[in-house]
């Protein structure tokens, strides 16, 4: 038991800087959707000759990997043999579609299961966000809040499901327009918008709301409302990107051109919302009915798109 | 002497919003470049057969041209006649180019003349005002100023020269991307953010520190602390575009295209800053010696590139 499949989030009302970046405590709280369509699979042999990652088929170095293992074995008090890690995306990594979450998700699960340690999912999701924030919300599935907090160690800053996949078929088409990495990683973006951003303390006061609305949407299954908040939420965080100094440029303009579709269908009577996160991708939330009119409409601009139902939280390979 | 010469203005700090529509008395104060290398010519005929609008050679329907004439027969004290209004745009009208601060820039001043008024550069100002806000900034060359003031009818909010052309040679080089009219109409767009976008307060508040900060680089000749200020201006103003219900989305995928040259002109060391407004065009700050550097990479993304120097403040044909 030591190889563990994740899925990747969106952010409906996002996240977006630290309150404490060693900790990977959140800023503001955020509300996520965990996709069916991707996924990251990841082997830990717990006990190898050296500490080794190959991600993608390729030889990595990534510190915050060994570094999670670590705080695993420290939270369960056993000592930490050399591991190889094997991981690998069936989706573009660093690319802005949340490779991270999936992937440090899957990390903590197989790595867990690979030493022989039965943690609560709790225990699991704190250890994730350790090695990327979002990853706390890939070890459940469906819709799952982030609380913001208070507590200085980050103990009440936990992922917590608020209704799983079966609640409600709502569809995340993800239009992928360039499968590069990002230009800005997050932690960076994040940090230079908190620095230069007037907007800063203004965003830090619309997360809560904005969550609690988001949340309101999904337990009265109304898209409308869900889709209105997620783009408030998404345009807010755009804002603090641009207004940095220098100013945050995620989008490409493939982007543009998908949000232009996504108005002209809006405009047509079609239930289409869209959000972005810290890359070009232009994710849109619909209803199953309406994915085959989205798909055609965004497909001119995109690399390829692919229509992702709710899906599972994190999971030890049976 | 009835016919008048006025060219645009491109605010460096924006204007967007408004505290008092019927007066067109603004949200925040602004401060604007008076462009040279583009104008209006109007021509006025104080007493006509009836009234009549020519503009860009076609019959035109706008009331607010012989409401703004009305305001200044009432002002002056004197009866209106119907009139003959002929005007040329040698840009493209309509299209986030500031064609309206032009255009009732040079309406007031050659109804003034075709009328035999002496008015003050004041009273020309506040007059093309209530025409278009920002129009009140064209009538003076150079870096201007246009107060946010207190007073209900707007006696106050007047525009005010902060230094003549002459002053500091810079260039505004303008990527147009697209000819055609803007998808909303400005006031259209603010009453939009105003009411809908949750980063409306906030920019209330940026604006009086941010025109501080662009006065004090023009009048120390700073680029750097100029072109700074003016981006955070002009993604403040577009982050309560972006984040109203549903978005105002102006942009085209050229926009972006754009605005990721000036970000690699810059990584470059070129001193280019960007600036947009309720439509796609982009308009980049820089010195004289960068202009052919800027136009060069600009180029591949726009349908034609203009740079302009500072232009002098509307005036009647001798």
């Amino acid at each position: 038991m030591n190889t563990a499949i994740a899925h990747p989030n969106i952010a409906l009302v996002k996240y977006w800087g630290k309150r404490d970046a060693a900790l990977n405590l959140p800023a503001v709280p955020s509300l996520s959707l965990t996709l069916s369509g991707w996924h990251t699979r990841t082997q830990v042999q717990w006990g190898a000759e050296r500490d080794e990652l190959i991600l993608d088929d390729e030889p990595r170095t990534d510190p915050k990997v060994f570094r999670v293992l670590d705080l695993l074995a420290q939270h369960a008090a056993i000592p930490r043999p050399p591991c190889r890690v094997v991981s690998h995306n069936d989706f573009p990594t660093g690319a802005g579609l949340a490779s991270s979450a999936s992937g440090f998700a899957a990390l903590v699960v197989a790595g867990a299961g690979a030493a022989g340690l039965e943690l609560s999912r709790g225990e699991l999701s704190m250890l994730a966000r350790r090695g990327s924030g979002s990853a706390c919300r890939s070890l459940y599935g469906g819709f799952v809040q982030w609380h913001l907090g208070t507590a200085p160690d980050g103990t009440d800053s936990v992922a917590e499901p608020v209704a799983p996949p079966e609640h409600w078929d709502v569809r995340m088409v993800v239009a992928v327009v360039s499968e590069g990495p990002k230009s800005t990683g997050s932690t960076e973006g994040m940090e230079r918008s908190r620095k230069s951003s007037p907007l800063w303390s203004t965003w830090l006061e619309l997360g809560p709301p904005l969550v609690e609305q988001a949340r309101q949407a999904v337990m009265a299954r109304d898209l409308e409302a869900l889709g209105t908040v997620m783009e408030r939420s998404t345009y807010s965080m755009y804002s603090t990107m641009f207004t940095a100094t220098p100013p945050l440029l995620y989008w490409q303009p493939a982007t543009v051109a998908l949000l232009h579709e996504v108005a002209a269908l809006r405009a047509r009577g079609v239930g289409a919302w869209a959000t972005m996160d810290a890359g070009p991708q232009v994710k849109v939330l619909c209803l199953p009915g309406d994915v085959q009119t989205i798909q055609s409409a965004l497909a001119p601009h995109a690399l390829r798109t692919l229509a992702h139902g709710p899906g599972p939280g994190a999971y030890l390979e049976p």
